[in-house]
């Protein structure tokens, strides 16, 4: 049994950025530590012949208003972006660059990212805006900006994609403890039944 | 305001049953009434291009794990049917034909075919399975293998099913406190909040 929780996520994803504000206070209960796993659940997406939220009619106006809601019911800060759904392949690698050498500092720059996007509607698929929230957190934006286009980190990111699918990650948030999946925000509680009891 | 909860859901629906097994205590604890409202979601789901769950490849997979697991956590006993999902237009007739005359009746007829489906795999696609479970309660089933065809049911549920398109109720269960939409089991313990607090 590992230690740790392992949290899929996309950063474009507003139920993953809710469940970003919880998951360690849950896991730490515990006596867990969480393993931060960003991912583009868009290639999980198109082997479901699945389409974001955002784009299925209905069901994306009921989500815009279900994630507002969710927001105020957890007491969290949230504003749907401007843009929404972007691409996040720059937040991911930035991401994984800082988690090389400093897992924590890493799991700052994604709740940073998160709340840029998700609370100050900064736009988050601009790579110069990653450098720039990574910068505010002291990490050098010269080292950033060519850390991330290296070729080593592009490889990270789709080697973490290849696992999750491999491993039937197939939406955000995707939370696994032990072998058990979870998907959802909305499982977080059933997550913490999981933790208290050493399974199902 | 009124002082109902209205609870729209397909008989074929894992998550449908069980929010129908906490439905009632959850609108009697704010002194509300529920008003049960089976229909046919593929309609919706036909709009929206989506799938019913157990055709989506690993989701479909996840979603029988996760509602085996929902159903443990609540308590509540269920078996994955032989046949999921099938056609539950008879169900629904046979539900409306009750609640002509006798809204508690049809509520009790709604259980017992959730409960024939999901607890004893009872086939309520079938006709004589669905006359089946009602002349248990007692119903005539002559009368009710009847009534199930006649033009005049058959117009009702069409209009239920209308009705829902309408309002956006896209899957099952959705629940709408007022006017405010829920979908889907795991947003109970929300509801339950709405109904605290008169609205969001």
């Amino acid at each position: 049994m590992t230690t740790s929780v392992e949290f899929f996520f996309d950063f474009s994803s507003p139920y993953g950025y809710l469940a970003s504000n919880r998951i360690e206070r849950v896991a730490e209960r515990h006596g867990r530590s969480v393993i931060w796993r960003p991912f583009l659940v868009g290639a999980a997406m198109k082997v479901n012949e699945r389409k974001p939220l955002a784009r299925v009619p209905l069901v994306g106006d009921y989500a815009v208003r279900d994630v507002q809601r969710f927001a105020r019911y957890w007491d969290i800060p949230f504003v749907i972006p401007s843009h929404w759904p972007v691409a996040t392949v720059n937040a991911c690698r930035a991401f994984y660059l800082l988690e090389e050498t400093d897992h924590d500092a890493a799991s700052r720059l994604a709740h940073a990212l998160y709340h840029a996007y998700f609370c100050n509607d900064r736009d988050i698929s601009d790579r110069e805006t990653v450098v720039a929230v990574a910068s505010e957190l002291g990490h050098d934006p010269i080292q950033m900006t060519e850390g991330i286009q290296t070729d080593e980190i592009k490889q990270k990111l789709r080697s973490v994609n290849d696992e999750a699918l491999a491993r039937g990650v197939f939406g955000s948030p995707f939370i696994i403890v032990d072998s058990e999946p979870f998907w959802g925000a909305d499982r977080l509680e059933q997550v913490d039944h999981c933790l208290s009891h050493g399974g199902w």
